[in-house]
């Protein structure tokens, strides 16, 4: 032990050290130290969450012998803390622990407050936390006669002193809490804790200590709205649930909605009550997930596209049905949860991501925030494939964003057996190039359709049509086993080959099943959708003046199960690295979770959206030509070298995309070895 | 006319003066020397606020000639506003002129925007105009495909350049605006009139030209609710209302309401609902009566006592009930006007002012800032009597305030013939002290029931009992009649001179009419009563070691009917000169007028209650001390020779005070010759 009266004390994983006096509380000496450590109850010893190990033995490089004989013995407090919450034998509770001697302190991840979250399993990226609600545990001073003062203006001063770190400036109260202020100070014994809102916003008040809260990130599909239940203090994802987007019956794809809030008086507004319904049910399951109640969730951040956007905030989206396509607004919003008819806890707030334009929105604006092109060098061209393509394209010196108008046909829609993605729907294919026969997959079944067993697994669905995805691969396929020419016209000839091609009027059409066939219009449709996508892309990289990119994200569901290979088929995605081509999930949604546990984060794309330039694809000629070009099949400008290296040479090896239980047709098996 | 590029303008009454260059615009002429000119339409010729006169002739003290044509004519514009809206021939619109030689222009008073508002009738006090909503008409720019941005940020750039004078800050929407932007900038032809608060809040738009928006200022009484009307943009007062508080069926007064609370689950539920409820009554009938609607109201200010102020907020008012009397909060709230249930504008929001202490509200809040004691070195003394009477002590250097415990007889009740003041109950009396023979008057009749035709003028209403104010007056002149002695007792040796005393049990009563009579019981309760009153000011005046106070101010009503001199005889009042006591109205209402149209007004009153020093009369030792020695009649320490100058001598020729159609009885006449 040291002999002065000053001893020093080295945190790590952080590195800060310093002299304290001897004597010092191990909570203080962390604050004074700017060594994050957290804490609910304020140095109570009720809520365990400044838990820390002492570093046992000689640390050369700082020159000090460190032992949990220099901490001051567990107290009272401790000890009872151990004994009922279970505190491992080898954790303190720093705020009850004094320092009487040299010491190194490891605070474990879950004890810091900005602690890096790894997210889960294919979701790796990181968040740091800063939440905009925090949980303060505070003792009041009683009500006295010789001063009299009201109970609010106690709360707030000890506030004021207990947490002086997190107070950001002139505290207001929520009118509800002025409601329950005094009857929760009374029934917590002048002991309660404060749900603090941005530093200086009093939402809620529990009696005694309240030791979690909830968020929900919620991204608002139009087909599926799916939402992460989150502890507000962890971070930690407590429940991840998703729903149809309830407004599907007023039509499948966006416009149709537009046009049906156009059509019928009131149309919008009944759209709002049934995506708010929505939203109101998800998060409240997703709660009760978490074993919580809706009453638990204090922060809710949503995520949407434009016309989502708007009906969710009940906002008329028929100007996004026109041009010029003006959005109400494009900053963010925030605003109470029951302005939404959200029945959640009374003080929880809604922030809003930001549209980027009248076609690009906030969920665009959650993929950038996900997939963070303005921080790299490289160019990164993000794309979320919807009813429009919404394509931001850049780096940290600029970025631009556009909408292609793919029309629905990603989405299965106008295709004759486009379907959403369901039970029974074809979403993997291949066919034999010479015997032109298929073989496929349906979504809800690992069993291709020529691999035994196939019948009895979709004997509950059935083959009911093509999921967007789907209809991508069986175009390449059909490309690449020579039944579509390079302008995408179905080849009658092989009518004599087969009888899978029939003719339908003056065109042909492809059989794959009794029941779903691909005709002449449905590659026309394809055709279109995917040469305005490129056009799309390829008109923001002549703004930016860059022949290629750096890094290829597709996002949201269509990104996730198309197979990158295709989308380069058929030139939905510029030339590049096909290993730079990656399906990122859900980054929307991770973008809202990032936004809903991180204040940085909403300042951060709250700036990055106003920067982003804003291309409008409708008023720029060299859109049009990009489009008529890119209608051939393959795409063909471009290095189509490239192209056969990366998608025909992958195409022979197709075993590793037939998922493990394909078992390879013998056609396909031949023309592997071949 | 100047031969100069730059010619000389002089503003009046401001003063204001300075050279611009010839040519330049009047209104932003103005503007440029820091010269109020009001202006809703920003310049267009449209509102017809920015009116002013030029002034003809030499003015030697400036060395100028002004003339009127040294203004450029009339331009279209204002030649349509004149034939459309009449447009006096010696105004001229400032927006529409531009400066062409030296002027001398004259801003008459509605053309200023902070123009001195000179209250009406007895309420002579001026408000200054800073109102916290402002309303700015706006062009706004069409929206853009070649530059996609979404309304709202082209209203924020609208209001920044149109009205940069009254943007403070970043500016926020109201969602329920947001969700009106785009049909009312549409219907509007891109010209909206947006109500902006606080210089940074939209909180409501209208399609065009809107020209008037409505506050409120409301003092919430126990008995009584009243509400004014003003116009936000000159301050008038367009409709004065009041109606009862629905909340009497719980009880009459205060503390009854406070134990109805306590008593019945969901009581204090109830009662916020019917003062809510009165008070959508009160405004929305105040609103039509302007000729408005309820959505015209944007703004409202409420004052009230504490317990009053709780209920209002939805807080249960049970702490007030009991030691220590704990506000819930004790600085002013603002809220949303639908968080209290009231249904005026969406965006209307309702400021409350600061309670001082658990028994002080902020109805003495609203007297203090109407009565202004801190602007002064003068020593003022206002008292504001209710259930409790709120006491306010001090001036410029020092503020105390405190609640004396007065209970209800004040306001009728526990006096046996009390009564509310409504048609029917005594509230003048005059008793001759030779016959003993009562005189009156009852509210509802000027007639002096000694006067031909006070039978009829009260044959619907009868003699019903005594108001709170009528019970002093009958208290005073039984002393000065010498039926009751200094220490409060009817004498009972008088009932062998007048049958109208009699005895009851062990004591005696005094009978005014035949339905209506004075006990004992009723002497004791004014002089508790009354003694609590005196000891609280007492109290406070030795706290301030002063001995006495140089002016007394009797706020709401029970101050406006009192008789000063009556009040002096019981000491209720300390001694001073008799004309500097002051019956203030309601000065409650008043000071939440003043709230309503200055938001300096706010801060002031927000400081000032934060530094008054409140005092709480239950634990000083000292208030027992001069409570007791205040039972009392007439008070006795303090100069009584004073007092006989004061009260004594102005009795003796109370032809003033009997009212203009007061015949003085023979006896009483022969009593003043004598």
């Amino acid at each position: 032990m040291s002999q002065t009266d000053e001893v020093k004390i080295v945190f790590t994983p952080s590195g800060r050290q310093g002299q304290v006096a001897k004597g010092t509380n191990l909570l203080q000496a962390a604050r004074q130290l700017g060594v994050d450590v957290d804490s609910v109850c304020g140095g109570r010893a009720m809520c365990g969450r400044c838990q820390v190990n002492v570093g046992e033995g000689s640390f050369a490089k700082h020159g000090i012998d460190s032992t949990s004989a220099n901490l001051s013995e567990p107290s009272a407090s401790e000890a009872r803390y151990a004994e009922k919450r279970k505190l491992a034998a080898d954790r303190r509770l720093a705020c009850q622990c004094s320092i009487e001697g040299d010491l190194v302190i490891d605070v474990p991840a879950e004890s810091q407050v900005h602690n890096q979250l790894v997210r889960k399993a294919a979701d790796n990226r990181t968040i740091t936390l800063n939440p905009p609600v925090r949980l303060c545990f505070i003792e009041v001073r009683e009500p006295d006669m010789h001063e009299p003062s009201g109970d609010l203006r106690r709360i707030i001063e000890a506030l004021e002193t207990q947490w002086a770190d997190r107070v950001t400036g002139a505290i207001t109260c929520d009118t509800h809490v002025l409601r329950q202020l005094q009857p929760v100070l009374r029934k917590g014994k002048w002991q309660i804790t404060v749900a603090l809102r941005g530093g200086n916003q009093i939402i809620a008040v529990w009696p005694g200590l309240k030791e979690r809260i909830l968020g929900a990130a919620v991204d608002v599909g139009s087909t599926t709205m799916s939402a992460h239940i989150c502890d507000m203090n962890s971070g930690e994802v407590l429940a991840s649930t998703g729903i149809m987007n309830p407004q599907i019956r007023f039509g499948e794809d966006l416009m149709s909605r537009v046009s049906y809030g156009l059509m019928n008086p009131g149309g919008a507004d009944e759209m709002t009550k049934a995506v708010q319904e929505g939203l109101q049910q998800l998060i409240q399951g997703g709660a009760e997930q978490a074993g919580m109640t809706a009453e638990d969730v204090m922060e809710v951040v949503l995520v949407g596209n434009p016309v989502m956007h708007h009906l969710l905030l009940g906002i008329d989206p028929i100007e996004l049905g026109g041009a010029p396509f003006a959005l109400a607004v494009d900053t963010s919003t925030e605003l109470r949860a029951d302005e939404i008819n959200l029945a959640l806890h009374k003080g929880s707030r809604v922030y809003v991501l930001p549209c980027i334009a009248g076609h690009v929105g906030a969920d665009a604006a959650g993929v950038v925030l996900a997939e963070a092109p303005q921080t790299s060098d490289k160019i990164s061209l993000l794309v979320d494939v919807g009813t429009n393509a919404e394509i931001v394209l850049g780096n940290q010196d600029r970025m631009l964003a556009a909408s292609s108008p793919t029309g629905p046909a990603f989405e299965g829609a106008q295709i004759s057996s486009g379907q959403r993605a369901a039970p029974g729907a074809i979403e993997r294919i291949r066919i034999d190039a010479e015997t032109l026969e298929p073989r496929f997959a349906v979504i809800g079944s690992d069993i291709w359709s020529d691999q035994d067993g196939f019948d009895e697994a979709i004997k509950d669905t059935g083959i009911t049509g093509i999921c967007g995805s789907g209809i991508i691969e069986v175009l390449g396929e059909m490309y690449l086993a020579g039944i579509i020419s390079e302008d995408g016209v179905i080849d009658g000839t092989l009518a004599e080959k087969t009888d899978r091609i029939t003719e339908e009027g003056r065109t042909f059409s492809y059989r794959i099943s009794d029941t779903v066939s691909v005709t002449q219009n449905d590659v026309r449709a394809i055709q279109l959708a995917k040469a305005a996508l490129h056009a799309g892309f390829k008109l923001l990289m002549d703004k930016m003046e860059v022949p290629r990119v750096d890094r290829v994200v597709l996002a949201g569901a269509f990104g996730t199960h198309i197979d990158p290979k295709y989308a380069m088929v058929l030139g939905m995605v510029p030339d590049c690295q096909l290993d730079n081509v990656v399906a990122a999930g859900n980054s929307a949604g991770a973008g809202a979770r990032m936004a809903l546990l991180n204040m940085d984060k909403r300042a951060e794309i709250e700036s990055v959206v106003r920067d982003i330039e804003k291309i409008e694809t409708a008023v720029e000629p060299s859109f049009q030509d990009h489009f008529v070009r890119a209608m051939a099949m393959p795409h063909k400008t471009d290095p189509y070298e490239e192209l056969s290296k990366a998608v025909v040479l992958p195409f022979r090896s197709l075993k590793d995309n037939a998922g493990e239980a394909a078992t390879p047709s013998r056609s396909g098996r031949r023309r592997r070895r071949g």
